[in-house]
């Protein structure tokens, strides 16, 4: 196959040079693409780096090499792709790929993790991350196609202004129909700051997301419009001890069947099996954060969804990405049986109802497809039109006047480029104070009154209100992984530590978060994880290495943001959580010492 | 005249206390209103308190009584109302005020100064601030009405909606034609960002603001649309040394009068004569900062103003303040002679014409008209929609496509809603980011690359981009106080510090800072000052404590920033002042260190 880099080779490599370095597929190699001259280089990555993945390489890449008092949007910020140390292997749930980038949102660093294909598909490339880089001083859209030969970087006018679903029918189209494919929509186009990048899943829907912090705004102001991720003909991934390898996924697979989080609730119902549980606990914010129960939860919940998708001809237990063994996603499809959307989360579910009032599945599924092919973050959105609620924009409870709403985000509407950029962003414009946000980013469907560990996660974490983070729910409801009372301090702030430490580190390996429900609950859990990394490079990691990974991780995100400007006075909840929350009337009571102790 | 006091007079005075309290006028006191309960309390400040005025008060009070990180528009936020320490006498322009608060556009403390009729009038009731404090829970609006022996706080129904402009005609028309009116326009009520506070001129017009950093939202957001203040039958300011006041006051008159700029240009042509100097020294904004020089400049320059209001009998030599001799306002009207504005200033005419390429006077004067009378601050709006222009919203130049658009502010419309609130909110709308932003408060009419001790200001005065804080445009280009180079570095981190502390000494002061010009040019300038302030009081301030007067106010704002997380990350210029600006090709050079050396 002839090398084509779209005429524009980088001076410093010739192309044959090329050819051979992105064939060496186990050379683990980082892929630089200068958007505006159209050129890439190949390089091998230096000591510290080539012991990284995921969230630990896009978080060390973006503090060695991004300004970070630098516009989010100008050509000074890049944005990173790195699938994690155990994508491309056959470990189970190995698939997910960190983005990271100085946040438009948030103004912080900030690493989102996607399902999709091209996490495994970079990393049997030898790919340890793409970075996008400087910025076109036009308007043309680039598309970049990544071979096993080749990287090109094309016009992508034939894709630009249309939605993800588009795109990515058109991508599978042109490039068969089992590449990988990471796009931006509209919203992306428009720079908003609350745009997502979206990844076509096993079937091609762009129901996955890399959602939260505006990436999808980066990609945007690099007008790249989609990148393609083609593995055909890569060599088998290399493997340091192929039978260790084995041996440790057996472990892993079985510790994940076997829990009943991984192994039954979230198969059975998905992550919306979280509505009745987080409602009963009394956390479920309801009305823009008024009360933890909803009088209509059961009408959004798990077990009405499941309902729903097994009458209408639906699918449970999809993968976001192939090797998962989880699948906690779904299809939902319409009352005529026609697929409306895939992965549509508790998170999304709550944003969209109790947030807003709204009680119809139907009207929510709706807008979680809007948002995946508008290209916009489901949480940020549902929390934004909650917000105009609140300003009298539309009534409390009308799903069809926030799915019109919603329609007018990555259009030429102004209020499409007010809700489009978010819940603070929606505060401001309508005179609102009631604003639930972290750093300027939309708390997601965890009342920090309730489950107090994931409110020191929101407070505390580089990205903003993220329950990824550092997921107390596991100790404060779910009784996973330990118990720690949701409603009182003690405790929470050691909790929320110790599992932003663990989360970052599950974030560079590639694994999905959902996995950290057996691991929490076996005491070989973190070996597991370390036996695969083992087996995989060759090394010798131990659990505590893998922990002070996450440690260092986030000393790289919070150094970044300290560049930023940030201050504790950017760690702290909204005045109005100073009010009580029904019904178990707790309110939010850390001093800003007490959440400063998170802090590595 | 009975005690009216809306019937909620609170529980710690008996109206018959109030009564004395407000009659003993020149007892300096500090009226509290509590916007939520209608009730107000009279209070003898604390020592601390009681030697300070103006900005010093208004920032003092902020940093003691409003915890930095709240929401602007909380009712943890208070609006501090001070005349400054002469005001209410003789001394030549001491009528300026001070309004002060969180900023809900900076996030940090805000002083934005004004004339009007309200200094004056409050400092002979003995008023030496009003703060107005807490938050209703409805959308009632009140009016708060203050007079020799009474306060009111009366529902405000039939004003609410209405502009500056007739606002303040009803007001006069049931108050009388001489009563000092604070207010805002339907943006201060909606609490748009870039809303100000109108104060009503000698004549009645609302061409007076407290314009920068969204204080009419802050008033909004308690809902007090108006303050009404009658001083009939006041007693006579009490000055401790009435003889050595008139000498000082005859010294001060001769001072201002003399020198060229405060005796001559500035009642000559207003403002406006620094389009053709600004343009001169190739630092005239254009096309939102792109180059120093406009080629249109010769039709929006103050010559050119100036020949317009004389053809159509417009009026030159007003002064925004009663005791003012400076005179440096005009009214100008349209071509059928019709009153179009006041107080069209240098900025505004730079904000509307040189950064947007309008360059009809016409136009111009019309978004003067109308940002008074919506009640949004003029720099904020020019850049705003200047930003809109780099957006591809409307076209570069196009007047009357900026006034449709400016029109919008202030109702219901969505587009209204995003220029509102300002340049940076306008530029996250569109996603741009060439947004000539410090601590999101827009830059006004001088480039920091050919000005640069102005720009030393714009970065690190505790305000955000505001070149009244330290006008070192002054020694860059009128020569006045000193000549220091403006496209070079040396020096002008001295020169800024050094006018940033005059300028709040002179602030707190209650003076025009207008006689800054004759100050820095007579060796007794500041003497002269001092001289008044002991005359008034009986106090021996020496010419270093005033200027202390200034740190210690610094200090206090930049302690309250801190609190609120600012940091050296927030005293930057956006990163495209990097790009060389035509016709010096100077860029923007000076290091975080370097601008660090400003704070005290």
């Amino acid at each position: 196959m002839p090398m084509s880099t779209n005429g524009n080779v980088s001076d410093n490599m010739e192309p044959s040079d090329l050819n051979r370095t992105l064939k060496e597929g186990n050379m683990q190699k980082i892929l630089r693409i200068n958007t505006k001259e159209k050129t890439f280089t190949v390089e091998q990555p230096e000591n510290a780096l080539s012991s990284m993945g995921g969230r630990g390489l896009t978080s060390r890449i973006i503090l060695n090499e991004v300004p970070p008092t630098c516009h989010a949007l100008s050509k000074f910020n890049k944005l990173v792709v790195a699938p994690g140390l155990l994508s491309g292997t056959a470990a189970a749930n190995s698939g997910r790929i960190s983005v990271g980038a100085k946040s438009p949102l948030t103004g912080g660093i900030k690493e989102s993790n996607s399902g999709g294909l091209v996490s495994q598909k970079l990393a049997r490339l030898g790919i340890k991350a793409i970075v996008l880089e400087d910025r076109p001083d036009n308007d043309a859209y680039s598309l970049v196609v990544i071979k096993r030969d080749s990287v090109e970087i094309v016009p992508a006018d034939e894709y630009v202004g249309l939605g993800n679903y588009a795109v990515i029918e058109k991508l599978w189209n042109k490039y068969g129909k089992k590449v990988g494919v990471m796009c931006i929509g509209p919203a992306g186009e428009q720079c908003l700051t609350s745009a997502s990048i979206q990844f076509a899943d096993p079937k091609g829907h762009a129901g996955r997301a890399a959602g939260r912090g505006g990436l999808g705004a980066v990609m945007g102001s690099k007008k790249i419009k989609a990148i393609v991720v083609d593995d055909t003909g890569a060599d088998k991934i290399f493997l340091a001890d192929d039978k260790a390898f084995k041996t440790a996924n057996k472990r892993w697979v079985e510790m994940i069947k076997k829990h009943p989080v991984s192994g039954q609730g979230l198969p059975e119902l998905g992550t919306a099996i979280l509505v009745n549980l987080i409602n009963e606990a009394g956390a479920l914010p309801t009305k823009n954060f008024r009360s933890g129960r909803f009088e209509f939860a059961e009408d959004i919940s798990g077990e009405r969804m499941v309902e729903l998708i097994k009458k209408r001809g639906g699918v449970i237990r999809e993968g976001c990405h192939p090797g998962c063994i989880i699948h906690c996603s779904q299809a939902y499809h319409d009352k005529e049986g026609r697929y409306v959307t895939s992965g549509m989360e508790y998170e999304t579910i709550w944003a969209f109802g109790a947030h807003t009032l709204i009680k119809d599945l139907d009207d929510i599924a709706l807008m979680d497809r809007l948002c995946d092919d508008i290209g916009v973050d489901t949480i940020e959105m549902g929390v934004a039109i909650g917000i105009a609620m609140e300003g009298g924009l539309i009534p409390w409870g009308d799903g069809k006047a926030a799915i019109d709403l919603l329609k007018k985000v990555g259009t030429d509407a102004p209020l499409g480029r007010i809700i489009g950029n978010g819940a603070a962003f929606t505060g401001q414009a309508f005179g609102i104070d009631r604003v639930p946000v972290v750093k300027r980013q939309a708390f997601p469907a965890y009342d920090p009154r309730s489950v107090k560990g994931v409110g020191v996660t929101y407070a505390t974490s580089p990205m903003g209100a993220d329950h990824t983070a550092g997921y107390a729910v596991c100790q404060n409801v779910l009784k996973v992984g330990g118990d720690v009372d949701p409603l009182k301090k003690e405790g929470n702030v050691e909790v929320s530590k110790n599992l932003q430490i663990a989360t970052a580190a599950i974030d560079a390996s590639g694994i999905c978060l959902f996995t950290a429900f057996p691991v929490l609950d076996n005491e070989d859990g973190v070996q597991t994880i370390v036996s695969l990394i083992n087996a995989r490079y060759g090394i010798n990691m131990t659990p505590n290495d893998f922990l002070d990974l996450g440690i260092s991780i986030l000393k790289d995100e919070h150094a970044f943001n300290k560049g930023a400007g940030f201050t504790k006075a950017d760690d702290r909840m909204p005045d109005f959580f100073a009010e009580p929350l029904p019904p178990h009337n707790t309110t939010w009571d850390f001093t800003d010492e007490e959440l400063q102790q998170v802090k590595m």
